[in-house]
C-alpha cells in the first residue's frame, strides 16, 4: 500500500500541471479522469487568496481550464507568467480578456460548437413550454386545481405557423432553426452578417426582426454590440402575442424593460435560462405565470458533460505533446 | 330593439336545431357564431334531469355535437329517436358507443386529425421538459434556491441519438416521429399494422417497442386492446433510464404500476397530458420531481379552437344542406 501511494505519487509528480479555475460545473464529474492525466491545481481549495495562492503555487503554469462564469481578468493573468494556454469549458468567452490573451501570446481554446445541439434543445423545450402553458398546467395539476376548480382554459398557442426570427444563427442558431422546422415555423434571422449558406430570410436590424416576428430567440455572443440590444423599443416591436427565449447571456436583453413589458401585457411571454445578474432572478419574474424560468442549464445535459471532458482534456493533451489544439479561438 | 328582437327570435325558429352535450371544451369560445348557425339546445344549462330534458325537448333532435369526455351511451341514445348525426370535438371516440350508433345507421363525424400537429407539439414540448428538467428548473428558480442553494446540478438528458418508440403510428404520431427527427433521433415503432409509408422500423409487440426504447410516446387510441397495454412488464423493459410520454388516453397506461415504477426508480421519468380518472390526479404523482403532468390541454390551442369550430359547424351544415360530410367516421 504504501508501495502504491509511493508510485502513484512518484508518477503524478511527472504529469503535466494544470490550473483549474471555477472550476466548470462539468469538471466535478471527471476530477478522477482529469487526476489521473493532469496534476491539478485547485485554488478554490485554499484558504489564500487567490493572487498569493497563485504567487505560491502558479509561476510555472502553462495551461489553465477555466469555467464559463470565472473572470479571467488581466490581473489574475499577470499572476501567471509562464501562461500559453486557457481551455474554457464555455461557449461563449465574454469572462475572458481576450485582448490580454492576445496580447500576451496566450491560446485559447473553447468548447466551440459542441453544445450546440444541447442549446437548441432547451431553446425549443422553452419555447414549446411558454407557448403551450406546460410548466403552468404542471403547477395547477401539482397543486390540486384541476380536481377544485375544473378544466385549465386559458388556450395556448400553437407553434405551427408562427414567424420565428433567431438573434444570431451561428451553430446554436442554426440548430435551433433545424428543429423548428418541421414544426412549420417560418424562420428569419438578424445576424452580423447575411449567410449565404442558409435560404432564411436575412433582416438588416433587430427592430425589423421584431416587427415581422412572433417569436424572437436570442442565441448571439454577448459583446459591447449585442449587451441591451433587446430593449423596451424591440420588445414593443415584437408585440403583445410576441414570445422571447434567451439561451444566450441574460445581459443581452435588458432585463427590467422585459419585466415591464411581461407585466404590462406588452409581450405574452418569455423563456428564459439566463440573466442579467445570475444567480438573482428578480423577484418580479419570479411570480409573473406566462415564464418559464430556468437556472442556466443548456448545457447541462449527461452527454455534454462526457463532451466537455473528452474536449477539454484532448486540447490539454494536445498542447502537451506539441500537437494542434482541437477548438482554438482564432486569433482575430 | 323590440322589432329586431322578434326578428331574431323569428329567424332563430327557422336555423336547425341541434344539442350539444358536454359541451365541449372549445365550444364556449364559438357559442355565438353556433348560435347564429343553429337553434341549440343546452342540457347542461337545465335543471331537468338529462333522460328529462331529452323526452321533453330532443324528440324530434337529428343532430348532436358532443364532447370528448361526454359518455353517450346507448341509455342516453335511447331517448334520441331522431338523431341521425353525432359530431365529437374529440379525436378520441371512446366515449361514444359507436356499436350502438351504427345498429341504429346513426353517422359519427370526429375532430379526425385536425388537432394532430396540436398534440404532437405537446409531446416533444413534454419530452423535452422531463428530459431536460425544465419544470423541475422553473420551479428551483421561482422558489429561489438558486440564489440560496447554489447551481442546480442534476443533469438533464440530451434528445439527441435517443431511441424513440412510438406506440400508435396514425397521424398524430407520424407528426411527433417528424418533430423529432431533426433531433437526431432514431424512430421505431408499434402498430396494429406495419405501415408501409414509413421507413421507421417496425415492432411487432409493445414489449420489443420498449426493451429496444429509450423513450415511448404514447399515441394510440384507447380500446379494449390497448387498455392498460403499458404495464409494470413494459415499464420495466423500458428501464430505469427510460421515460414515457402520454399525449393519448390515461388508461392506456396501468396508472398504477406508473407511479410504482417512477417511486421506485425503476423508469426515469413521465410526460402525462392523460390520466386514468380526471381530472384526479393521484398524489403520489404531484409530489414526484421526474414528471411533468399536463391537465388534458394537448388540442387546447387557440389555432386548434377556430379549427373546431369551423369543423363542427361545416359538418353540422353538410348534413343539414344533404352534403357529404367533412369527416366521417367509417362504419368499419
Amino acid at each position: 500500500m504504501d508501495a502504491m501511494a509511493g508510485k502513484q505519487s512518484f508518477e503524478a509528480d511527472q504529469l503535466p500541471q494544470i490550473i483549474v479555475f471555477g472550476p466548470p460545473t462539468f469538471y466535478k464529474s471527471h476530477d478522477k479522469e482529469f487526476s489521473s492525466k493532469f496534476r491539478v491545481l485547485k485554488p478554490w481549495q485554499s484558504q489564500l487568496p487567490l493572487p498569493e495562492f497563485l504567487t505560491a503555487q502558479a509561476k510555472n503554469i502553462r495551461a489553465a481550464l477555466c469555467s464559463g462564469v470565472f473572470k479571467l481578468t488581466a490581473s489574475i493573468l499577470r499572476h501567471l507568467p509562464s501562461l500559453e494556454l486557457v481551455v474554457s469549458g464555455s461557449v461563449g468567452l465574454n469572462h475572458i480578456d481576450l485582448l490580454e490573451c492576445r496580447r500576451r501570446g496566450i491560446a485559447v481554446a473553447t468548447a466551440s460548437t459542441l453544445y450546440s445541439g444541447d442549446v437548441a434543445e432547451l431553446a425549443v423545450g422553452l419555447l414549446l413550454d411558454v407557448l403551450r402553458k406546460i410548466s403552468a398546467g404542471n403547477r395547477f395539476v401539482r397543486n390540486g386545481l384541476w380536481l377544485k376548480q375544473g378544466d385549465y382554459y386559458p388556450l395556448g398557442s400553437k407553434l405551427e405557423g408562427k414567424q420565428v426570427g433567431i438573434v444570431g444563427l451561428g451553430s446554436i442558431g442554426q440548430e435551433v432553426a433545424k428543429r423548428l422546422e418541421p414544426f412549420g415555423c417560418t424562420i428569419s434571422y438578424h445576424s452580423r452578417n447575411r449567410k449565404l449558406s442558409v435560404s432564411y430570410k436575412f433582416q438588416p436590424n433587430i427592430h425589423q426582426l421584431a416587427t415581422t416576428s412572433d417569436i424572437l430567440i436570442i442565441c448571439c455572443a454577448l459583446n459591447e454590440e449585442t449587451r441591451h440590444m433587446i430593449n423596451r423599443d424591440v420588445l414593443l416591436a415584437l408585440g403583445n402575442e410576441g414570445v422571447i427565449v434567451n439561451v444566450a447571456r441574460g445581459a443581452i436583453i435588458d432585463e427590467r424593460e422585459l419585466v415591464w413589458c411581461l407585466e404590462k401585457g406588452e409581450i405574452a411571454g418569455a423563456g428564459l435560462d439566463v440573466f442579467e445578474n445570475e444567480p438573482y432572478v428578480p423577484q418580479e419574474l419570479r411570480v409573473l405565470d406566462n415564464v418559464v424560468l430556468s437556472p442556466h442549464v443548456a448545457v447541462l445535459t449527461v452527454e455534454a458533460s462526457r463532451d466537455f471532458y473528452e474536449l477539454a482534456s484532448g486540447n490539454l493533451e494536445a498542447f502537451f505533446s506539441n500537437q494542434p489544439l482541437l477548438s482554438l479561438v482564432p486569433n482575430e
